[in-house]
Parts: structure tokens; C-alpha cells; sequence
């Protein structure tokens, strides 16, 4: 944007605004959101590619439909930084996925602009089709409401089960298919497959953005519009819409695709469409990262790149440094290619996060044993299933958070069938700035109420490669390894493979007054707190369980023999979880210990770093000491 | 058949008996099979109309593939009884979904020809992949994997995830669409339209069906069937299958509709398609209950009719008795209807189960505000979730085991926004003849760790009904209710309505040698089984707590201060359930009594009546008895 310029952002403090301006200044104006987000981003780390690539489409959908009366729901949310800023929040956004700051997604009570929370993916479309149905039964008609999905999003059954139902009420929705053909990593599968092909046609979409045209001339913007849009409709679907049958076979009229980036043109479809009824999709094509050159060439790294150069684009968080511990998603990268060396029956499978699981090094030195099923939750599982029970090892890697898709096909599709799948779960526990939508807080909770199913946690990144050895060992059945996001403690991870025998703890530490009970990696900062308090005189034994099922009932025998005062710890909830385990077994051998279980309390927790949401739940370092002492002295 | 006719399916012991048949001897084979299934269904009640609906598809697979090398994987598996009776086990067939007897569903730990063990709807593609990408690792070339799915169950969202996936491995799947336009009701939405609308058009499929007859006589059937078809491929398709690009958009190649009933023709196509590489689909129409006249006309009823009379077709096993108590569901469809007379803000939600739920009642008299929204347990939620963000009270039914499909959906969509939906959790508990895929076991412990969630059980129809009232009361948010499936005890079910305060248990009888604290319907046994014990001189006391989230804190406290003898029972798993909720509860407030948890153990019960299983978990009333013994004796 040139010097001197008129600056129209800064007096953009509602939608309202927006629509105040003449369409020829809309591109001024993604110009200058589009540099908004660039110099914040750069600087306060968040989810970058996604946002810029629908800078047009955010201004164009804020411009032509009345929100906040009309209503938008976007998908993930990863790329309404520019809805937010539009919608009053320029100023606070610097706070983003801070602390009591704002939410890195969209959030209802966070702006009456946000309609739906979103976070997970392939929501979209069902919260549409319930808005436009209550609409309708409230008989408010003049109601238009929008979702904005992208195309990997598009890949999760849900999405589909929403298609599949648009129909059925005839909804008056828009969905608009935001098809960057990425998700984080690209996209994958029948439907990426069958929208590039569409996208590659080249003279068919400029035929099409040509006859559009005219048709706006002829027709201006309005009422007419529609009936003119409609009657035409026909002629321009057998003529240039003979790829566009995924949709129209169910029931859903396709308009597309047209260049997301064109915001006059954008503006002039949406201003059609808008008075289209019945369920509608638009299909755009935008580019991730668009207008910043290294997120373009580097989408996956840009999906979220943490503080960056923004004149150069260099990465300044890169936590690539020698002489400090790896990421816990790398030690199973890693180890996992170890294993599948030596165990031929080992394959990989991911949703759609080769980058973030690590399961891209496999997928890179094993092609034909690695597989990135696509944004697709429960077929990752049942397709592991399939794998294992075919006598294959399927290590199923998901975050935690996102197993919650998963979680009747690992009982219905694994647990039953005593399958030996390895469940490897990546942002276990708090996870720090996505806050509520993403903290992998229940999987042990959910996970321990399932027969059959070993629940361990390693608490380093040794016990991590010991616990992925074991569970590919053979007839394990399922058994899930859960750990958290970040790095772990240990420069020298890479030692040689142990077998951890299954269901056996370890004593960290003897003492005498007060035994501490970790699991997983809570155990880093059960040690730091019990040499803080034994400054103070005491004697405090610690034990990493490992196992929350089956529990070392041996080893529980011994602690409550010894012991009246037991602290348990996880980065998890505490309802049901493993301390609630811990508790049923002393009620099931009627021990008497004054028990005190440190976790995730039962509420939801916002986002903010994974130490400061820790110190709210009380289970860092600092609150770990506080609770012994208070049980000490108490 | 006529009498006198040669016996053929006595002598199939083995799929291999069926392939050394002559192919004009089918014929008589499918109508032997079909009257087996009616001679044995008819008196030992199972599900029905789907089995006779595919009894010549089942013959043609197994006459063409060389089962059980080839694999079958069958969706859901209620249509899999004539697939059990050829592969070895008509001689116990009278024992199906019997207590020790065979299970309803394909199941491996059964029979090598159930290839994976099914239940829940639309997993079989993704299974089937699962196994096409072993047998690719393990070089096992010749191995081929066919699916059966209903085009009910292809409504569901993973089914469409797997068709995403298919194309990406290139996988040797044949994808069969079994289509009778049913899933348990009528089938609904974008899928079910696409595919009447194919189907619909006769002379299309009269041309197709001649076409690929004259192909076959050219070619014989054996391998050079496969490059002829291959090449033919082409020109049918442009020519004959306009209308299947839903599939075809997908990468995976279509072939039909042809009629699933013409055994002769079936088994040719099949013969051809076993040739063909690749993900492929054949869509073959069928009708349900096909060979017996009331099961074709009354679909709904005869998918599983209970006893029937196998000539007239008349229902034996109608429970629509006076002076009966209702089943739990009409309990909830006539409430239902009740409350949303009164409160317009209502409206009712189920995945395809209209007339299992009763919500089939409210559809009938408030059509445009209650919903089947085909099997998608997901969209379900997240569609009510939309409703209720814009002020609506929706009333979302799914059965316990079936909601475990949207577990997540639950916690993102409706619990972080703390919405006013009413998960109502038919079938919750121990379900009897469906077994270990069935049952509703879960529900409770994987409720009462999501914040904001009211988890609630009703002892009897009356408490339903309140339950029902007080939860549409304003601002309640998420408010789940669970109940059995079968009858309850209260012919005077029909009380006018009542608030219940949330988190309130009741006193139903007092005592001071032991408490016992019951939730929902295992009350009933409960009481019975204190009036038993008190006649040996006890005196029990017993608590209805209604409510595992809120906890009744108030009344807890008195009773843990009052007894030193405790029982929880529920209907549930007992890890991480209604008594680990208790002692908790004992837990935090440093309690000391003995506390005895009866419920579901830590493993998969199989099938078998209600009554059985609650014995075989020890909580029938036999076994609350004994448990209340042991305890005031020990």
C-alpha cells in the first residue's frame, strides 16, 4: 500500500462501516487488513495462512450480508482474524490467544459477530442448518445465514452428514466452500482430488466468470437479480457446470468456482446469491498465505509459524536447537520409523497432521506404510481396525482433543475386537493458547471406562520411546500412549529400547511423610515441587504410575500401607480420571489415605500459555507445593 | 417351493458346498435360504426384513468370491443371518442373540467368515480399506475385500469419510450399495434422493442390464472379461451412467443400479466386477423383507418384529397391552408432544430412529419441528446445537450406545456454549439381545466429566416425565437423561407434571443398617430386593439420587454421616461411573465407609435378555441382595 494513503481500517469499528464504503474502495481495505494482520501475527504468534487467504472473502461476506443480523459461521475459526478485526476487535487484537485476552477463534461470548464456537473441524454446515431451521419456525425470513468452510474441513463425515441433510428443509443457507486445497498439511482424497480438477479448468472458469458477468450488467444488483439468476441458472449449469454434480446429486446448487481473491467480483456473486433460496454452495479458490510470499511457498510452516520476520519472513521461533530437548511429537516421529524398521507389521495413520504428529518422516522413508486418511477422525480408527485386525500394527496418531471424534469407534471398531491398535495421543492436557476447544483434557477419563484398554502416559521422552516399544510387542490389544504438546526434559532421548512391563509403575523417589502419585509428564513438575518442600524438613515419595489401567495395584498396596497423606496429579480432569481411579481402588480395599487430586477442575478452561493455565488449575510447580504443604500441615 | 424338491441348503455346510452348486441351482437355493430365515426368525424373534432383502446378493457373494480368503465385511450386520447360515451355523441358528448363543452381528471371535466384528452403521468401508492396504503390505495379491452397505448407513459421515480415502491407495475394494431406500425407517436426505432418482429411471436400467448381459455372453466369465469390461468401461459409462457422478466425483468407480433379487444376473456382474482393480461401487437395489408379503408392506415393523405368526404374518409379540406399563420411549414421545404444546421454543431431534425413539409421534402431529436427520448422530447434535444458540429448546434423542458417535460434538458444540439441549439416552444400560456392540453402557462416565453437563437417570415413567419438564425450563444447558430400554412399572404414568430441583436426590425409604443409592430404573430392583432382605430383620435404607451431576451434596453428606455401609448401583460401567462419582464424593470429604459398587464390570458383556445380563453383572435383584448380605454380614 502506498504512503499517504487514506486510511480506511482504522475507521472500521463495526460492519456498519464497512458497508458505508463504495465497492471501489473495498480493495484499499484488504490491503490494509491484509498488512494488519501481517505486522500482528508477526509479532504476537497465532494462525496465519488461513487468514490472509480469505481477506477478500471476509470483507466481500461483511459487506454484503448484514451482520450481525445475518449470520456467519466459519468453520475452525483459523482464519476469522479478519472477521474479528472487522467486527470491533482491532483493538484488543493484539491480545490474541493471550491470557484473558481474546480467543484465537470465534466465540460467542466474545462478539455478538461470533455465532457458533468453533475449533474442531466440519462443524459449520449442521450449526447453519439448525440456525436457518429455528429461523424458520421464529418466522424470520429476511434471516440469511452463511457458512464459510474450508476444503479440508469439507473431507470430516460430519460435513457430510450436513450436506446429506441440507435438503431434507430446504434451508435457506450458503455454504461457501473455501478451497485453498490445504488443510495444514495439503489436503488429501477423493473430493481434493475431484475440486482440483474442477479448479484446473481454466477457460471453463473464466467462460463462467465472463457469462456471470454479463449477467450482473444486464441485472444490476437486487431483486431482479434473482429471478434472472435462477431462470439462467439452468442453461449455465448444463453448459459449464458438468463437474459440479458431488453437490447437485445432493440437492445442493453449485455456483463456482470463482476467484477468491477478486473481492469487486466476490462482492457482486455473494450480492446474487444472497437472494437465492434453498441450500446453495459457492465454491472459491483462495490461496493460504495469500499476499505474504513465504507463506504462499511454505503453507504448512505458515499455518501457524509462531513470531516471524514480516519483512523477510524468517522464522525467529524455531525451537530447532541443538542442545535442548525435541519436541515429544519428534521422539515419536522418530522412534516410530525406528520401530517400523525392525517390526514389518507397523504402519502409521494420521488425520490430516503429518506436520504436527510428526508422522511425516514416516510418511517420507515408508510412503507405503504411512497414511494421512484426510480430516476423518473415526475412519483413522475403523481403518486402523481394518489394518490390525489383518494382523498389521497401526500406530493411530491424534490429538487428543481431536480422538473425541473417535471415540465410539475405539471401543466399537478396537476395544471389542481386542485389537492391537497403538492410540498415540499428541496434545494431551492443557494446551495452552487454543484454549477450551483444544485442550486434551478427558482422554484419560474417557479412555479408562473402555475394556480392554491399556491407558499410559509417559513422563519423558525415554519412557515415550519404552511405551511405544512395548505396545507394538505382540498381543497388547489397544493400548494408548498419551503425551503432551511441547517439548519434554531429556538432551539425550535417544537411548536404546526397554520393555516397560505393562501396568508397573516406578518409585521416583522414597520419603515418608506424603507420597506424590504423577502420571505422565506432571511428574517433571512433581519433582521440581518436592525438592522445593523438602527445603522445609520433609519427606516426600514420589512414584510415577505410567499406567492408569491397568493400575500397579501392587505398588498402591504398598503407598496406602505406608501412607495417609497422597497427593495424585494429571494434566487432565480430575472427574473420573486418574486420581478418581486412584480412589476407587483405595474404596475398593477400604484404605483411609486423605486423598487430594490435582488436575483440570470441572470447568472449562480458557487459553493462555500451558504454564499460566496450569497455575490456574493448581497443578505447576508452585501449586503442587502449596497443596503438599497444605496436606502437610493440615 | 415345491414339495418334494431337492434339499439343498441342508447339504451347505460351507460356503465351498454352495460353489460346487450349478448356477441355475440358485435359484432354489435363495428360496430354501429365505424360508429358513422366516421358519427361524418367526419364532426366535431377530431382525428380519433386512436378511430376507439380500438373501440373493449373500448367495451370489459367497458363490463368487472364495470366501473366507476373500473377505466380506457387512455393515451394521443386521442383514447377515442368511451370510451366518451358509457359512456353517444353521444348526444353531435357533440360538441367535440368545444368552451362550450366536450373536446377531458378524462376529470373528464366531466364525472366520465374519471377517470384523459390526453393530453401529457405516464403518464396513473403512474396515474394508483397512484390510485391502494389509493385504497390499503383506503382498497378498489375490485377497479380495468387498463391503455391504445399506444406503442407510451411507448417510452416515465416516462412511463418506472412507469413500474420501478410497482413492488415495488405490485400494481393491468393491463397495456394495445395498439399496432399499430404508434404513430402519423410511431413509432421508441428499444420498437417499440421489439414489431414488437413479433407481427411478427404468428404461435406463433395462438398457444397462442388456448391455452388460450381451457383454458378458460375448466375453464368457474369467479373465478376459476384465479388459473387455475395462474397455467397454468408457462407453457404457458416457452412455448409460449420467447420473452417477456422486460416486464417480469421488475417484471410485460406479456400476448400476441392477436389481438385487435376479440371483442369475447378480452373480454375473459380481463374476465381472471380481476382475475389476481398483475402488469400485455396485449399486444394487433390493427391498426389504423381499419374499414375505406383510414384511414388504410394513417395512418398519418387520425390521425386527418379535415373534410372528409365519403365515399370516400376524404380530405376536405386541406389547400394546392395557393396564400395562408403556415402554420408556412412548413415555418420552407422549411427553414430548405434551411439553412442546406448551413451549413453542421445543422441537425434537433423532438420527434415524423415528419409531425406536417414539419421536416418530411428535413428527406426525408438529412436522416442521421435529426431525430425522438420517443416521448422523454428529450433525444431529451440532444441528441441535444450532437450533439452540438461536433460542430454541431442542430435544435431541439418540440411543446411549449411538450417542457415543458424537461424544465430541457434545463437548464442543453444545457443552463449552453451555446450550440448552436435551440429550435424551434411550436404550441406556444393558440392552439384552444386541449385545456387546449395544449396549448403553458408557453413557453415565462419559457424561459426568463434560462441564456444564446435567447428567440425570428417572427411576420410573413419572420421573421421566418431570425430568423432561424441568429440563426445558430456561437456561438449564446441557441436560442428558437416560433411560432403558423396554417397559417400567407405572401404569399411572400420566401425572401431570412436576419440577424436580437439579442435584436433588430423594429419600425413598429410611433405614440405619445400610444404604443403598440407586440410580434410574435399577431403583426398582433395588427396592424389591430390600423388601427381601428386611425380612431376615435389616433395615435399609434407600436413595433414588436421580442426579449423577450435580451431585446431591446435601444428601450425601447425611447419609455418608448416618451409615457405615454403602451400595451404588447403576446400570452402567463402574469405572468412572455413578459410584466412582460417590466416592469421589467420599473421597474429598474424607468419609470412611465400606462402599460396594455394583454395575457393569470392566469388560464387553455379550447378549442374552436383560435379566440374564443383570444377574451375570450382579445386579439384578438377586444380586443386590447378595451384595447387601455379604455387606451387613462381613
Amino acid at each position: 500500500m502506498e504512503e499517504g494513503a487514506v486510511k480506511l481500517l482504522e475507521n472500521i469499528n463495526t460492519p456498519e462501516d464497512l458497508r458505508k464504503l463504495k465497492i471501489d474502495e473495498l480493495p484499499n481495505v484488504c490491503s490494509e487488513l491484509r498488512q494488519f494482520i501481517i505486522d500482528e501475527v508477526s509479532t504476537n504468534p497465532g494462525h496465519f495462512g488461513a487468514s490472509l487467504g480469505v481477506v477478500e472473502l471476509t470483507v466481500a461476506l461483511h459487506y454484503v450480508y448484514k451482520t450481525p443480523y445475518d449470520l456467519l459461521v466459519w468453520d475452525v475459526g483459523h482464519q476469522a482474524y479478519g472477521h474479528k478485526i472487522l467486527t470491533g476487535r482491532r483493538k484488543q487484537f493484539h491480545t490474541n490467544r493471550k491470557y484473558n485476552g481474546l480467543s484465537g477463534f470465534p466465540k460467542p461470548s466474545e462478539s455478538v459477530y461470533d455465532t457458533f464456537g468453533v475449533g474442531h473441524a466440519s462443524t459449520s454446515i449442521s450449526a447453519a442448518l439448525g440456525m436457518a431451521v429455528a429461523a424458520d419456525i421464529q418466522h424470520d425470513k429476511e434471516r440469511k445465514i452463511v457458512a464459510v468452510i474450508g476444503d479440508g474441513s469439507m473431507t470430516g463425515g460430519m460435513a457430510f452428514e450436513g450436506l446429506n441433510n441440507a435438503v431434507v428443509n430446504n434451508s435457506d443457507v450458503l455454504i461457501i466452500l473455501n478451497d485453498n486445497n490445504m488443510a495444514i498439511d495439503p489436503n488429501v482424497g477423493g473430493v481434493s482430488n475431484y475440486l482440483l480438477n474442477i479448479s484446473k479448468s481454466k477457460s471453463y472458469n473464466k467462460l463462467k466468470q465472463e457469462i456471470w458477468d454479463g449477467l450482473g450488467k444486464l441485472n444490476g444488483f437486487g431483486p431482479k437479480a434473482r429471478r434472472l439468476v435462477q431462470k439462467t441458472e439452468g442453461a449455465l449449469k448444463s453448459a459449464l457446470l458438468k463437474e459440479s454434480n458431488l453437490f447437485e446429486s445432493l440437492g445442493i446448487r453449485y455456483f463456482g468456482p470463482i476467484d477468491g481473491h477478486d473481492i469487486q467480483y466476490l462482492t457482486k456473486v455473494l450480492q446474487d446469491l444472497r437472494h437465492i433460496p434453498g441450500p446453495k454452495l459457492l465454491h472459491v479458490l483462495t490461496k493460504k498465505g495469500k499476499g505474504f510470499k513465504q507463506a504462499e511457498l511454505n503453507q504448512t510452516e505458515f499455518h501457524a509459524p509462531g513470531k516471524f520476520n514480516k519483512l523477510t519472513g524468517e522464522l525467529l521461533d524455531c525451537e530447532c536447537v541443538m542442545n535442548k530437548p525435541p519436541k515429544f511429537q519428534n521422539v515419536f516421529g522418530n522412534s516410530l520409523v525406528e520401530l517400523a524398521e525392525k517390526n514389518e507389521k507397523i504402519v502409521g495413520v494420521t488425520p490430516a497432521m503429518p506436520s504436527g504428529s510428526s508422522l511425516n518422516i514416516m510418511m517420507e522413508k515408508m510412503p507405503h506404510r504411512a497414511f494421512d486418511v484426510g480430516i476423518a477422525e473415526q475412519h483413522a480408527v475403523t481403518f486402523s481396525a481394518g489394518m490390525a485386525i489383518r494382523g498389521m500394527v497401526p500406530f493411530c496418531n491424534i490429538y487428543s482433543t481431536f480422538m473425541q471424534r473417535a471415540y465410539d469407534q475405539i471401543i466399537h471398531d478396537v476395544a471389542i475386537q481386542n485389537l492391537n491398535v497403538v492410540f498415540c495421543l499428541d496434545r494431551a492436557g492443557l494446551v495452552g493458547a487454543d484454549g477450551a476447544t483444544h485442550h486434551g483434557v478427558y482422554d484419560i477419563a474417557y479412555m479408562r471406562h473402555i475394556p480392554n484398554m491399556i491407558v499410559s502416559a509417559p513422563m519423558d521422552e525415554i519412557e515415550l520411546r519404552n511405551l511405544m516399544f512395548t505396545a507394538q510387542q505382540e498381543n497388547r490389544g489397544p493400548f494408548s500412549i498419551r503425551y503432551p504438546r511441547g517439548c519434554g526434559c531429556q538432551i539425550d532421548w535417544k537411548q536404546a529400547f526397554e520393555p516397560i512391563p505393562i501396568g508397573k509403575g516406578r518409585t521416583l523417589k522414597q520419603g515418608k511423610d506424603l507420597a506424590i502419585l504423577s502420571i505422565g509428564t506432571t511428574g517433571i513438575n512433581a519433582s521440581r515441587a518436592i525438592k522445593a518442600i523438602e527445603k522445609e524438613g520433609f519427606e516426600i515419595a514420589h512414584y510415577d504410575m505410567r499406567f492408569v489401567k491397568p493400575l500397579d495395584e501392587e505398588l498402591l498396596h504398598r503407598i496406602f500401607n505406608q501412607f495417609d497423606k497422597i497427593i495424585t496429579i494429571e494434566d487432565g480432569t480430575i472427574q473420573g480420571g486418574f486420581g478418581s481411579a486412584v480412589i476407587e481402588f483405595m474404596a475398593d480395599h477400604q484404605y483411609t489415605a486423605k486423598v487430594v487430586r490435582l488436575g483440570v477442575p470441572d470447568r472449562f478452561i480458557e487459553h493462555g500459555s500451558q504454564e499460566e493455565l496450569m497455575r490456574e488449575c493448581g497443578y505447576d510447580q508452585k501449586g503442587i507445593q502449596k497443596a503438599s504443604l497444605d496436606l502437610l500441615k493440615g
